[in-house]
């Protein structure tokens, strides 16, 4: 087995060369961002086999993208096999992100979609995790629309984990710009809504709270989902709610949420300091699985 | 010289065959969006040299695109030497599409941005494009923002042609489903702002008007700038103006502005009918120099 940091399988190409050109300069995926994509962890021990976490669920969303798109998604069997294919040259001990990515494919050729996967491994954390990053400052910049913005309005894609993520990059630049680590969208009529590349999730008086869904066009998050799951079972109040910005500020905890990283306590916004509970966040970090 | 419908040229590596892969799996502008674009024509008469129209403002306009996205643009000497590499082997007669795409660069290498050009022939223009359909039914369809959205927002992106362009390609789908050719984006406040490839152009009692950059985040359209200057020269009064959605319907002369296939007249709106004027609308076609 190699120790490659990189593994690239493309569908009806099989493993290439992590080099290895593999879209046409006519490919919608690239001039049109015009895709869809999915990511979840893989865990794999000194000389142990890799474990993908949840590929199921990240498998579904992928489905769920692309019928929003009209983009027609290759079976979950061929992404099995196609990951299983990457995984058979993966061996590198510790965390790695595996990435499903779908274009609509090519415009000159009627090629049809473009698909393929990568992993990557995560050079800042260990087997367990125990280098990760657990705490992060954040900045909110204004996501430009209000709160129901992409109601009725499916052409918008809200809730589409698309391609076209550039203003999502832009952001973070502008965080690393002011000095800190990431960055929590707001509406323009005031509210939280997510962040960049992770879900928000707030404690609040003995609630867990996260940003719905629909009218705000945020990406559903598999991990405040799993996250939620485990707190209600444990006594916590959950709900999906629209969170006024201001009330970030004076949140018990607040987290930024992603499959790749789980929950990160973020400890000051804007430059303001955040209420940092220690036991609280250890709690939420064994909801979420890691 | 080979008569391709389609060349390829890309920054280090020179003319590729159209089928050859130009871009690996962790570039950013295929995973992210994160890149931005120009296109411009190609004209070229039977067995004549092809001509470039105004490759110096649409190079003009990448390096500002470029610049709002923190991407290091090849110089302009590099990317007319990847041009003229291209029109060497371009010889079909007629109008062609020449595109110049730039993206951030890989994730996994220090390789530097990636640049290419690609030549598509427009199957359904003749040389002098008498075959282009010069008029087009529209829809419109809300953009979720207000019309001040992009102010003091430069993470937004907007005014800058990135390769993030899946909703502007949704809402085409979208105004096929509804049964009309193209979209008239709209914002949340009442007022037009441009199609998802191209610019507004409206004619009212005498002006021509079209939406103002900026604050809107609309990207500046170079043929509606060749319009405006032309029709003043011409005695026309022209202002960068918003347009409430509703006068839209009762303008004397609506058109989509794009420099692939110049002013399109817009014959209904909605399923409304529009005021057709064809001594007007052949004026605007000479103003724009098609």
């Amino acid at each position: 087995m190699t120790h490659a940091p990189h593994v690239v399988a493309v569908l009806g190409r099989g493993v290439l060369h992590p080099d290895e050109p593999v879209v046409t300069a006519d490919d919608l995926g690239l001039t049109r961002g015009d895709g869809c994509f999915d990511s979840t962890r893989i865990l794999t021990e000194e000389g142990g086999t890799p474990h993908v976490v949840d590929l199921e669920g990240h498998l579904d969303r992928l489905e769920r993208s692309a019928r929003a798109m009209d983009i027609a998604c290759p079976p979950q069997q061929a992404w099995r096999r196609l990951v299983a294919d990457a995984l058979a040259v993966w061996s590198t001990p510790g965390e790695a992100v595996l990435k499903l990515v779908l274009t609509r494919g090519r415009e000159w050729r009627p090629t049809g979609p473009t698909a393929y996967v990568s992993i990557t491994h995560r050079a800042d954390t260990g087997i367990t995790g125990h280098q990760r990053p657990r705490t992060i400052t954040a900045v909110t910049l204004t996501r430009g629309h209000p709160s129901d913005a992409f109601r009725d309005a499916p052409w918008l894609l809200g809730g589409v984990k698309t391609l076209s993520y550039v203003v999502n990059v832009a952001a973070q630049r502008e965080a690393r710009r002011r000095g800190a680590d990431d960055v929590i969208f707001t509406t323009t009529d005031g509210y939280a809504l997510d962040g960049p590349t992770s879900g928000l999730l707030v404690a609040r008086d003995g609630w867990l709270l996260s940003t719905p869904t629909g009218d705000t066009g945020i990406l559903e998050s598999v991990t405040v989902g799993d996250i939620f799951e485990s707190a209600r079972a444990d006594g916590w109040l959950t709900r999906f709610v629209l969170v006024p910005v201001a009330d970030l500020y004076t949140s018990d905890g607040l987290w930024l949420v992603s499959s790749g990283r789980g929950p990160v306590l973020v400890t000051a916004l804007d430059g303001r300091p955040l209420a940092v509970d220690e036991e609280l966040a250890s709690r939420v970090h064994g909801y979420a699985g890691f």
